[in-house]
């Protein structure tokens, strides 16, 4: 957008944690590729499918909950139904009540990202929505992620 | 919904073909299960998946492309993001130009369906979008999911 | 799908209460007109909203919440993006804790539903998924639905 | 994200067009408020809605064609179903081949933004997928986008 956003493709060795991903007929948009949008849909379950999966988060129950800030994404190449995506998975900067990830998806086994997005989350309880502190666990789950 | 749709889950054996489908965390609606109208984008993808990966359909290519005519589900269980999905595609009726395709959803590796889809496509030119026989080779493909 | 379900289009007749609906740009899919799975989208927002607006649903506090146990829909002429359409609701029949919605998607201004579904609701309470009386607002809400 | 993000809310003198946006029922998600990937749905359709209505994209002909290379949002307070969303519309760079729009989205009537987006274009020839100057007829719609 502006200079500081001249991105460019990430390698895998960016990425500390992957997911298989899969695209759905309706993806495709009616230029015959993955709509834009839908690389944010992928995206929030990267991140949220990770922190489930460590125990970070219980959808149901946890006290504290992930509110979405900002997103962002560059798109390189496009990526097509019904191909596999590899998500991979990384954080930049870990902050008292917030997170700044990085998600890069890949066409099934490539070596580039064909999208880099960025994601924000701060952490609130669940039913006042005011920022708190990331719990231990969380933290844990999430120090892994730096590359 | 009249006496003839009192319809049951069904068994794994129901079905020819399975494709295991990921769900999304925008996939849970406020109700925290899968939103109806996400089972039918899941349903849409088992049927061009498998004519996709049976050489049976090429998206940007073939003359003759399915169009949908009729869709319906029944809901036996709630389906919940994270959970995996096991998809069943089975053939109910092949026509000259129209086929029913069954699909089942199942939690991955449950008995049962979780819920039971009917879909109906009519294969029509791509270009006129007039009914065409189906050919050869997708028949080929779909006779392979009769039970 | 049998011979029951030869299903023709509606006039704006069969509808009691109208909404007009938008399309989106990712609507649309790779074969240019809105995707199946959108129909129900659509149909779920114009019998909820319907709901709502009527003071019968409450979607954060209401004590009874519909789960849809059976969506239908046959197609009978493609809806595109930009278009705008008119979403028609009536009900088919009320049960103690179920009801049949009739939902026709016109082409805005058009005479014959596009696309005519069905959608059932099973009243639950909010918390024990329990099937319940329909509460007397609900009820004096739908019936005022019926043709 | 980094310092020069520091993004605030913008009052609606920021954006030139507007236009009225609507929600659905699988909008909400577990959280009970519009998904982040929603906004994006949000942000497409108010970018290619005014490039069709001011004639200057049509989508099955045009040969020149948008292809999304950036988006980016940020989220300031909550939209949720069933509440309608004023979108507005404002170009910030208008390049060789490629648009910056800036897309605001208010809660019906608020006077400051709930969630503001960027999305740039950069427009292709719709066959080779090469950058192409933008043409007479876009370009005129757009510079009117200039605030």
């Amino acid at each position: 957008m502006t200079n500081e956003s001249r991105v460019a493709p990430l390698p895998r060795s960016a990425f500390v944690h992957f997911q298989s991903l899969q695209t759905r007929w309706s993806d495709n948009d009616i230029y015959r590729h993955v709509n834009n949008a839908v690389y944010y849909h992928l995206v929030d379950t990267v991140v949220n499918g990770y922190l489930v999966e460590e125990g970070a988060l219980d959808i149901e129950r946890s006290e504290v909950v992930g509110l979405v800030v900002e997103t962002r994404c560059n798109y390189f190449a496009p990526l097509v139904y019904p191909q596999n995506i590899d998500g991979g998975l990384a954080v930049e900067r870990i902050g008292r009540s917030s997170i700044i990830y990085q998600v890069g998806l890949f066409a099934e086994g490539a070596p580039e990202t064909a999208a880099l997005a960025k994601f924000v989350h701060v952490y609130v309880d669940r039913d006042s929505h005011r920022p708190t502190a990331i719990p231990a666990p969380m933290l844990a789950a999430v120090e892994k992620l730096q590359v």
